[in-house]
């Protein structure tokens, strides 16, 4: 990696950056597959890193889903993958309250059912899932009951979410001793089409509003994640790849942990945005240029099968 | 009013600036009333303010009434008010869409049927008032039956708040022509007893991050609500009075409009505050210094009554 960035990767160029990395990490939507169907290559493109050797992970900001229901999206796409090697948000918001803050007491969830499955697993009891509608005056919104356990707000995706729940959050995290935590920023989820809903990140933003305060956060680019993943297996970030289709989540982590990072174009983000933040001059922008890009991970499977 | 700022009203103080002044434009919740109580003496300020001939105006971010609900529970409490003379963000905003964007269309209307009034009442029609629940799948939720005719969305305090309407929202501010309008950026509602709850700002926070775009407001401290009373009224930005309990909206717009502003200790915002901006040395902060304070309006009945 010398100064150059945003190469193009082909030819010699992929069994070297292969040869220079023990662990590959993947962000899955957008780079391993689109919605519900798997990029061509990419479940033989993993098959092949793991039968060289490398270490293969998948690090995730969608918090819908727990590591297993990963593990049958996967399976069900043709993708052979363990549990111990997705890292979702819901897994790590679970493992950052419990290991990072060593959380006594219970989690005011704002959130989906696989949240609530990953923190149980880690014994961590939650309150606050599914709907939650508006009743009674607004001089008694301030006075809802609230569970006098709860130690913890956590904020990910959530379609009920809603102002009760935005109000109960804002409750909670008024007392003094309240962590607030957030699995991503993300602020719309891609979806087919080129159409978009609204993501965590906006509801995240309406809680810190109300809070007047900033939430934790787990997601790339925050370095959480991969640290969850350094810790339990001992990877030397020098020699591991992030590859992804995000410039300011995938690509960012990347260069937040000292990563190789590779862009693939089959998601979100082009290789114009890429160039735009490297002549942009601006140290920020600058570390959402990825080392490489490929048209999809597919392009690497040349190498992989010489 | 010289270079010296947030000086304490009394004595001969109080006659002065009453002779400098034509209009006096109030806030309400915290200067005229708390919650359901008058502040003492309010009603007789108001009433000996325009027996001396001045223009008194009430100015108030809350979204959640009409001109007329205004004028009742101020009757309630007491003061005699004519509808014209209430200007909150409700009428405002309709004021807004109707005068300064000349809207040709329909509004997503995210707020209070007190809104629906008034957006009715300058002749526009609106949908999305009222609870909205998820439902359908996530891929389903870009392709919401959506109305052609819709050409803004307005985001008011909205207790239906949920994250369909959000999403409706989004997926109307992504098409090209359609206007995006806030009533206030206000994050929390203040209530009595010091509790809180989440106000407009937290909701306009979460649309506006979802559309990655800045809504326009209306309320204070945006100058379109002092505009709004000036264009109808007449009224010299040099001969009037701006009073309010709150440092960021109140004594904010007062700046931002040229008046002369008035601090009352009965609401949100303290002196020390206002001394604290006054020496932070920040432009921004220090248009966050009153002219002058009083403990409460009532202050200001001794000259009104000698």
């Amino acid at each position: 990696m010398s100064g150059s960035k945003c190469t193009r990767l082909g030819g010699q160029l992929v069994q070297q950056l292969l040869d220079s990395v023990d662990s590959v990490l993947f962000d899955c939507d957008g780079v391993i597959w689109r919605g519900d169907q798997a990029v061509p290559g990419a479940p033989q493109v993993i098959k092949l890193l793991k039968k060289h050797g490398k270490k293969v992970f998948f690090v995730t900001n969608n918090s819908t889903k727990t590591r297993k229901m990963y593990v049958d999206k996967m399976s069900t796409l043709g993708f052979d993958v363990a549990e111990e090697e997705v890292f979702g948000t819901a897994y790590c918001a679970a493992m950052y309250l419990k290991t990072a803050c060593n959380l006594q007491g219970k989690v005011y969830l704002m959130g989906s059912d696989a949240m609530k499955q990953e923190l149980e697993a880690v014994g961590i009891q939650q309150t606050g899932l599914g709907p939650d509608h508006i009743f009674g005056k607004q001089t008694d919104w301030a006075n809802v009951p609230l569970d006098p356990e709860v130690k913890a707000v956590l904020v990910g995706f959530d379609e009920h979410f809603s102002y009760m729940k935005l109000n109960r959050a804002l409750q909670y995290i008024i007392r003094s001793d309240c962590l607030f935590v957030g699995t991503n920023r993300d602020t719309r989820l891609p979806l087919e089409g080129g159409t978009a809903v609204p993501g965590t990140g906006c509801l995240l933003q309406a809680v810190e509003t109300a809070a007047q305060r900033q939430a934790a956060t787990v997601g790339k680019p925050n370095r959480f994640m991969f640290d969850c993943v350094a810790s339990q297996f001992g990877v030397d970030p020098s020699r591991c790849l992030m590859v992804g289709d995000r410039l300011d989540t995938d690509i960012m982590l990347g260069s937040n942990c000292g990563l190789k990072t590779l862009l693939t174009l089959t998601g979100v983000s082009t290789v114009d945005e890429a160039e735009a933040n490297q002549r942009s001059g601006c140290a920020e922008r600058q570390r959402m240029v990825p080392d490489y890009y490929v048209e999809s991970i597919a392009d690497l499977l040349p190498a992989l099968q010489g």
